[in-house]
């Protein structure tokens, strides 16, 4: 009687050897790529409009704008003069390392020192799929309510910072802001934390000082 | 030579085929079951405890509450009264026809006119999954914006009415209704449109009346 062989190895999936190399090109040609994630609406279009507004002069910025179907963010940030390529997912629920892939393929990456991904609006399934990028990034917004933390924990598990938008109408909305910290930490722990208004403009300075820390930090590494 | 036969055959999917031995089994009992959907904090277990605080005097109300893990839904439902079942989807995005089932195992659908699923909050996936019920319908929200409808069709196609929720918050976002209605009507011609705001009630009362409208018809037919 023989024994089966066992073979033991981490085995990738394909989509987290898509990821791998996606990674290894973007740090070949030193570009520095943030994934943005958000539920519909919570503001993922107008966070990339103002980073963009406040660090073209400074930065060579690119995007790759993930949407089920129309052109309204992609001719959005089309409209403001940096290299953009969307992909349509054709009904897909999240953004693959396949796709940022065949965005790659499509950007002039020696030209770019940061990629903006916008994935899909899904406070779900974005999470499961790793893309290759450098960070995380999770825009929550007020309206959504301050239990998000505590009901899609995945997605504020996995990511290196969390914005919460849409501050300028808190007093409209019962939030409570230290119950929504409170179920951050407790996920995940020392995540970055920034409260701020894309529509007014208020604290966006903070995400843009972390945002070109890690920048910093990444290129001299 | 021989040649392969065509079998010709309607293929359901196995979600589909228990989509349709629920209907069946709500059918027998008579029970009339609406499936809400909406992205993450649009309002749909507000919009469940208005619907029982107004109805559960006239109809037996009982709910199927879809959460990826928590029960701060299940709990807010149950101390309402009403029979209630939590399906936690274990990380999953959408509920499905096997977990409705699983659901109804655990309802005394002799006793119950009204069944409301609240499915994942997510404004993709569970427009794919067929539950068996009579009617869709889907939650949208103020302050994701007026553009929902063009950038996601499949959800906003499928569904039998669409509620627009948060209009007490109108005058501090940007929407333009009649770019939102004329979204909806382009993929969806004729579904039912009810804006109302589950904070202050305005509104309520024209969703109810097509709620119980439905039912009678459902029940006489």
């Amino acid at each position: 009687m023989s024994r089966p062989i066992l073979v033991v190895e981490h085995i990738l999936s394909a989509n987290d050897r898509l990821a791998e190399a996606n990674r290894a090109r973007l740090d070949a040609a030193r570009v520095f790529a943030v994934n943005l994630m958000a539920s519909p609406g919570a503001g993922k279009t107008s966070l990339i409009l103002q980073t963009i507004g406040a660090l073209k002069g400074r930065w060579r910025i690119a995007v790759v704008e993930g949407d089920l179907a129309s052109t309204i963010d992609a001719d959005r940030i089309a409209a403001e003069g940096v290299p953009s390529v969307q992909i349509a997912t054709g009904g897909e629920c999240h953004l693959d390392a396949a796709m940022i892939q065949s965005g790659l393929d499509r950007l002039p990456l020696d030209e770019v020192d940061l990629l903006i991904v916008e994935n899909v609006g899904n406070l779900v399934c974005p999470a499961e799929f790793r893309l290759g990028v450098h960070r995380n990034v999770l825009i929550a917004s007020v309206p959504e309510g301050d239990d998000k933390p505590y009901k899609y924990p995945p997605m504020y598990r996995g990511v290196d910072a969390v914005i919460l938008n849409k501050i300028d109408v808190l007093s409209a909305f019962d939030f409570n802001m230290e119950y929504f910290r409170r179920g951050i930490e407790a996920l995940n722990p020392g995540a970055a934390f920034f409260p701020l208004s894309c529509k007014t403009g208020e604290g966006v300075d903070r995400w843009l000082d972390w945002l070109e820390k890690e920048m910093r930090t990444y290129r001299e590494g």
